[in-house]
């Protein structure tokens, strides 16, 4: 299946436009046209190598929503026309213990990323900033009409929203709890939103005074500069969960001082270096530092659904596909409220195709 | 109350005779005689100032088991004669809400230790390698006349009994678990023979050939050389629950690789340097690095009873007060199976008693 779009040749040089070709659909496929796909701070570590894991050409993308065009002979759950929106990965061994729980996004074998990874069939897969996408039906999600004119903002929930629901509700945030969230990006805006959703009272955690406003529209009921020691240790030993979505490396320690008993510091950025962690910290109130990796099929459709019910969608500022090393380079300084989305109708006006093709 | 022991005065100096006064015993209280002490790794990074809060003179032991010589007249649980024994905490708030919860271990105020720590009244407290102690009741635990002639190797339950007991009952530890011990030494060994005694499946984690035939007949399934990393390897994502028992710093990351789904690496070897750990370690299956902190007094209580019930104690090494430089090298090297303890008969045959008295 012909498909084009944007991809990275090197880990220093811009996207460029790119021809390849996707598998032919089958039995099982579902083939979406993409009209929306959202930028994700890990496209920029791929795209750069910063992983270390990088397999050029790539074309990133894995916050994609658009309209089913084509399905297989065995695919009940959606038609041409539907809205269809695909995550972070596309495929998953589907018989480990955890894929049978529908926890594809921990499959044992390790799951098929949308971009940027090998298909267990040994073909590298590309991703959405790209005019088409073909995925096995158990990868696709059913988007809601009920979103309207807000598809734009859903894009990022296939990747941040999950990211995010997912901890928020396996540590069950919720009404009576304390909930902190850090870093207000793209990321932790998901979170903010959510927490607040889900009924927790939920404390913001930002190093910029500049955020605390947004912060509150947000959602949040309390605002701390995390630079201000005397204000962080206010909140000492009171936090139920705290939901870390900074990917920079920062420091850990002073917030796994503000977990009380038991409490979680859930880790959702991810630092390629690795991060201090003082035992104390750990002992004092027997706390955990724990991490979290997007959400499983099941669950990603359940948080698509409660998005759908109760309005929420991602801040997104719209960008176009000429524009991506400008959105990259503000994503880089958080200058951004608060996701990318790159409209897909822009890559038809794009100019030249490069006749450059895969392997 | 008049006592004498052995006191550290400085950072680098032997520990010396040490005579000093203890509170006169109150209603609440308990005076025990001391017939054994065990020594704690923590007692010599304590004595050698490692984790920065030293206050000298410091009269180290945590490790306490002896008989009661007098009560105050509100103690009904204990009378002159009865065998008691005393741990790393003699005295918490009592009205916070983890007090409440039998979790003084976690008091949100701050526990008072047993050595090398002010009473909320102010006065610097003094440990075991002494020949009594005053202690309010709540923190001072009934022996069992069951432990016989074993009563020495009781001692280290008080502290690597219940450090190690406590995360492996809190993270549920039995049939059908798989759980590993990193280490085996003072607290590694308690962990493997609980571990076993609970019924889980356990795998020790040492770096020394030497050790494994010692962790067979300790009760351990499985031995892996840690340093081998093909045979570590062969155990990824398998493990519900690891209790890592070394207080040096070490690769963290290896064993987090280890856990499965939702499994717990939990901390009690208190490294005093930060330890780094890779996000991607955390994320990849939602496991998580937790700490554990000795245990409250009634789970102490019911440990020491478990213990009594099932013929458990450490194994030891009984040393003489004038031997403690020895013992603390050896400590260090690792080379004791597993514990020293101390004969406090011998303190009464230690020749000179120091004047200095505590300021």
């Amino acid at each position: 299946m012909k498909s084009h779009g944007y991809a990275a040749h090197d880990n220093k040089s811009p996207l460029v436009p790119y021809s390849f070709e996707r598998r032919d659909p089958g039995p099982r496929d579902v083939v979406v046209e993409i009209a929306y796909c959202g930028i994700c701070h890990s496209d920029i570590h791929q795209v750069r190598n910063e992983w270390g894991n990088a397999m050029y050409p790539m074309v990133p993308g894995h916050e994609i929503v658009g309209r089913v065009t084509a399905v297989g002979s065995e695919v009940t759950r959606f038609k041409p026309g539907d809205l269809a929106g695909i995550g972070v990965l596309v495929d998953s061994c589907r018989v480990c213990a955890n894929c049978k729980a529908d926890l594809e996004n921990y499959c044992v074998k390790g799951f098929v990323g949308t971009y940027n990874a090998k298909g267990y069939d040994g073909v590298v897969v590309h991703g959405g900033y790209a005019n088409n996408i073909v995925c096995d039906m158990r990868y696709v999600h059913t988007i809601s009409p009920k979103f309207g004119d807000k598809l734009a903002g859903v894009a990022p929930l296939l990747c941040a929203g999950i990211t995010t629901y997912s901890p928020l509700r396996h540590w069950g945030a919720g009404p009576g709890k304390k909930v902190g969230i850090v870093g207000l990006g793209g990321l932790g805006h998901m979170g903010l939103k959510f927490a607040h959703s889900f009924g927790a009272h939920v404390v913001q955690f930002t190093t910029s005074e500049s955020k605390i406003a947004d912060a509150k529209r947000l959602g949040a009921d309390e605002v701390v500069i995390s630079k201000d020691a005397a204000a962080m240790a206010k909140h000492a030993t009171s936090f139920d969960f705290i939901l870390d979505c900074v990917s920079a490396p920062h420091d850990l320690n002073a917030y796994l001082d503000l977990l009380r008993l038991d409490g979680t510091l859930c880790l959702v950025g991810l630092s390629e270096k690795p991060l201090p962690v003082a035992p104390f910290s750990l002992t004092s109130f027997r706390v955990a530092l724990a991490g979290s990796n997007i959400g499983g099929m099941k669950e990603t459709q359940e948080m698509l659904d409660y998005c759908a019910d109760h309005g929420i969608v991602s801040d997104i500022e719209l960008t176009s596909v000429d524009k991506l090393a400008e959105a990259y380079d503000r994503v880089i300084r958080s200058d951004v409220k608060y996701r990318f989305v790159i409209d897909m109708a822009t890559l038809k006006s794009s100019g030249r195709i490069s006749k450059r093709k895969t392997g």
